[in-house]
């Protein structure tokens, strides 16, 4: 259970080579429709007038800037495990359109949060609150640089809509169930942080509405709907509320304890945020120090961090996380699929669970 | 061209009868349409978790807090005057679908403008922000409420892509463009104010988007396609070019020189944000005392309404707007269109440019 993951296309532990191939080769052309769409789109504001470039690049450098492509990889391998044909352009505009969403996310997210940092490089509102700054430009910079980044933002959610249209239509009713979703979740997030409520049934329903589905399984079902296999739906969300958990835990555990230069983010934000993860409420629940730690005022987020490395969490913790990869390895040992894939999902959840970034 | 006109579904100068019963009973189907639509995703939300309704609720708070329903009203009349079938309930979730992006652009613009009021009542962002300061909740009041507001925008946003998704296909591309479109003329809007450019070019391309596209012409062209009468676009276009640039023109003077009691929102925002809008671009090439007034710092908004009031700005705009308005009739005139339709438009277009609200 502690596999050495090295990317998100890369070798599992039993790698089936065509089964990577096809699904590489599905990846690539998803890389292929982000840019091109953007290419179209920046084409048709160049002819209207240079200054409306802006936007458009500023989102290209960031959709063109790595990611893991988590989400286009289930939604993709959903598709395939479910008998979908690879050629359909269908399935790949579904799996660009959730990648764009994803980035709508992470501009909006930064802004929540604050973050300065984003895959290595200054997020947007960061980067157009300096260029107001530098400028010396009229009105608050905040605001502005936030402005444009809720407006760059948007522009990808959008985009991400007009993608998802091109996709068969069967992927609609779960895709605006995640969208909205995962909106709503944020919004519980956001106010869980800002009342500190140490309540473990909300940090659970946050985690299942924000990584589980969002993330995981309605993916997943998006691609079995694709695929004209609905069947498969009530496996794929066993699957992905388990591994949706573990991916969770292990994002809190990279936000905790893990190296910014090779998450290309900030850590010990959800300290600093007030962040009530999963891994906050197990760890409050079972560690008085920490609770007081967490609930008084004048703690940094480092004490934090040292208190949990002198606890038994973070060993409980990962324990929990490897019964997860097994629970989600057993919800699809009787799926209808074919083998290799069953097997290429079941080595998904421990690329999952063990990410490094 | 001073026809008082108390509402947008109220009399024209020359009433059909059947015309305007038609119309109003559309636009009382999509107010049906966002009621049921919102209260299905309370109902859906209320089984998960209370706290989840938060959202939902502070959402339809706004969407029934009146609003005039401009873009609805184009869209619905663009597809009656093109022979579409009034039963359809496909034109409704369409139109349902353009209002819920205006709320989702009115959101965001009011975090974007710093913006108190809304409809008479507090803006959304104002609203959390307010109950996390009077809570003593952790963080920051503003980055909370503002958060939210971001959020719950979001929420409106993909509830509006969900309501045109169930509209005939052959609205989409029209609408897909509409949706980007907006939110680059923001971002435009946004850094002209920051840089203070007094680029005539550049506001009027900025009204044409977020006015004439995003008010007028898209909605119609969405209910032409509707209607599967594509021809009737270009007439379509050449209305909304012109009567949206009325349109801004009567918002920019309604910011000026309105009652905030009757629009529901503060007036002199636009001087206080430094929007170079149409009008103050057309002041500041004909008044050098006004340009001063703009471009020197310490000169409040009154003195630049003051200033405007006694310059022949505002009767030279009214008197651009009554033209525009001419030209707006004229575009239609030979339109291949119903001659009851036809005068429903052009009175629509009267009532556009002298709202009062």
């Amino acid at each position: 259970m502690t596999t050495e993951v090295t990317s998100w296309t890369g070798a599992g532990p039993h790698p089936a080579a065509s089964v990577r191939r096809i699904t590489d080769d599905l990846l690539q052309r998803v890389e292929d429709k982000l840019a091109s769409f953007l290419t179209a789109e920046r084409d048709r504001y160049a002819a209207m007038d240079e200054r409306a470039l802006a936007a458009v690049d500023a989102l290209t450098d960031l959709v063109t800037s790595g990611g893991k492509r988590v989400r286009p990889t289930f939604c993709i391998t959903g598709y395939l495990a479910a008998g979908g044909d690879p050629r359909d352009p269908g399935i790949v505009a579904a799996a660009a359109g959730l990648e764009m969403l994803h980035v709508s996310a992470l501009i909006h997210d930064d802004i929540l949060d604050n973050s300065a940092q984003r895959r290595g490089k200054p997020t947007i509102h960061t980067l157009y609150g300096d260029l107001h700054d530098s400028h010396g430009w009229r009105g608050e910079s905040r605001r502005f640089g936030e402005g444009i980044g809720i407006l760059i933002g948007n522009l990808a959610l959008v985009y991400s809509q007009e993608l998802v249209c091109q996709a068969p239509p069967a992927v609609l009713a779960e895709w605006h169930r995640l969208c909205s979703e995962v909106n709503i979740g944020q919004c519980l997030d956001v106010c869980a942080a800002a009342e500190f409520s140490a309540d473990p049934q909300l940090s659970r329903l946050v985690a299942l509405i924000k990584s589980g589905r969002y993330t995981i399984h309605r993916p997943l079902v998006m691609g079995a709907n694709a695929a004209s296999r609905p069947d498969l739906a009530a496996a794929y969300v066993e699957y992905g509320e388990a591994v949706g958990e573990a991916f969770q835990l292990r994002d809190d555990l990279l936000d905790a304890f893990g190296d910014s230069t090779e998450t290309g983010k900030p850590t010990g934000l959800d300290f600093t945020q007030h962040k009530m993860t999963l891994l906050l409420g197990w760890a409050m629940q079972r560690d008085t120090h920490i609770r007081t730690l967490m609930t008084e005022p004048g703690h940094t987020p480092e004490e934090v961090r040292r208190r949990l490395e002198d606890t038994e969490v973070p060993k409980d913790v990962e324990r929990h996380i490897a019964d997860l990869v097994e629970q989600g390895r057993a919800a699809i040992a009787d799926a209808p699929i074919d083998p290799q894939w069953r097997q290429e999902l079941a080595d998904m959840a421990v690329r999952a669970a063990y990410r490094t970034n």
